[in-house]
């Protein structure tokens, strides 16, 4: 049918280059307008507080994902978050051998300006203990490297929540910036200490000899000055991503530009959420083929091998 | 300070009579409408593809809540799905015995038109095994009873996953509408059966020997037809409170209308947020009671008795 044709076609642009959805051009005005694309029922609008001139930097927001029951769900509720934010660009990256039909089934409906990329990890960095989502942020500084000259960087995971003034903050990025992020570790934030409108030290319930002791959440960069610094990757070196990527920045902690009004507000939270068991099979009877229930089956996670996307 | 104030007027405000925000009029207008309020920095717009007229039935969300660290963000993420929707009503009804300073501050900054209830279970509907959210639901229901003669009935937990989109689709709702919830069991969705346009049973991993084995998230009300069937309330009675509900509301399933284009697609997930513990105390050091940290400690919730909100 139409929809697997279209979903098809785009997987097969997705393989060679990244695809960047005509969404994109269309929701780049500043001003709010909702606008059909392509004849589809597609909601074309972005809009913040700033109301940014055409020379405010665009924010990048890199968001590593990969295959889970609750994966869309996640990604749903992100974009719907960044919808609410101007001149922004999302850089989708996904852990996966080739392009996933669910979710370039997502993007296509999703009116937020993107660039979908795979972020493939190598097998010797998969399982327990081994960091999570540096290929695909890894994957998103590259692509920024090749095709980005100026704006900020963000790292956004699909399940943490986000106020979406917090954008509005990070835009003024000069260098590096910090600021709270709320619910991690027993202390129930993680955030910049800050005394005279300067960082004085870090709040943190896990400092383990880090410089910044900081969560993935709670920084931005900006692309001119991570140009200037040679552009360095993440480290795959669990608990210390952070640390090593804010340390190749060559970055004193003076520096840091402390905002949420001075690390007063909390406006980010390391949310994660509950992971479901893919589902069970779909019985073949006559209920499931020739009902709704045939179309739902695309947009859910089943167990391997079934489920194979 | 001025906040403290505000909240304490709000709370005062609150414990007399529900809340009904200032934002819910501005917010009322159907273009998007960036506006300041009362000089603040709040964002107040509501959009939606419909574009409604102002004969458009006005959805009603019901959203139980209570205490816990991540409150504040799970309601931040459902507001900022909420802000895309126009002609909405949000009742934060939250299970408290007065309101709690924390949920006003946040909804002092909400654009989303709403207005705040408690809804305090009785001590018998405690602990494991209870129905949770019967009261707040109630309470909601209650209100509505009292101050509205038409509209739509939605009841939407506060860490579930809302597509936008179906607050457009519940929005035609002549008498109680059902689509389709991600995530519901090990089935991993919970849908109708629909052929031909009509409702012929339901998937669902619970039966239970239930009519409507639905989940809560997966159906919404006409007020109209709600008020003519004697406004129910819902049962006290775990795992039963939909099919109660419903069956109450003496709605034939033949009768029932399917959305999501006939309920072939997943717009709501049943999404659940891992359950962080409360935070451990600040240290009463100079480094907090001297620095930002000092601003932060309102907006956590730390170990009784400390965090009393």
């Amino acid at each position: 049918d139409a929809t697997s044709a279209a979903v098809a076609a785009a997987a097969a642009a997705a393989a060679v280059t990244p695809t960047q959805h005509q969404a994109a051009a269309a929701a780049a005005s500043h001003a709010p307008s909702p606008a059909s694309v392509n004849g589809s029922r597609k909601l074309v609008f972005t809009i913040d507080q700033d109301d940014p001139g055409p020379a405010t930097p665009k924010i990048y927001v890199i968001t590593p994902t990969y295959r889970r029951p609750e994966q869309v769900a996640e990604l749903t509720r992100l974009a719907q978050t960044l919808m609410l934010v101007s001149n922004l660009h999302w850089l989708v990256v996904e852990d996966a051998v080739a392009p996933t039909r669910r979710v370039l089934a997502f993007l296509d409906s999703c009116s937020v300006p993107h660039t979908y990329l795979l972020g493939t990890a190598s097998r010797r960095y998969k399982g327990a203990n081994k960091p999570r989502g540096v290929s695909n942020r890894n994957a998103g500084l590259k692509w920024l490297k090749g095709h980005v000259k100026e704006g900020i960087i963000y790292f956004a995971d699909d399940d943490n929540t986000y106020d979406y003034r917090i954008f509005q903050e990070i835009r003024a990025t000069k260098q590096v910036s910090m600021f709270p992020v709320g619910l991690v570790t027993r202390l129930g934030v993680s955030s910049p200490i800050v005394s005279g409108g300067k960082l004085i030290g870090f709040y943190d319930g896990w400092i383990a000899g880090r410089k910044f002791p900081v969560d993935m959440a709670g920084f931005a960069v900006n692309v001119q000055f991570y140009l200037k610094r040679n552009a360095p990757m993440m480290p795959y070196n669990v608990g210390f991503e952070e640390d090593g990527f804010l340390k190749a920045l060559k970055i004193k902690p003076e520096d840091i530009e402390p905002l949420a009004d001075n690390c007063t507000k909390i406006l980010v939270w390391h949310t994660r959420t509950v992971k479901s068991l893919p589902a069970l099979k779909m019985p073949d009877s006559d209920k499931v083929t020739k009902t709704n229930l045939n179309h739902l089956k695309s947009q859910m996670v089943f167990q391997l091998p079934y489920g194979l996307s």
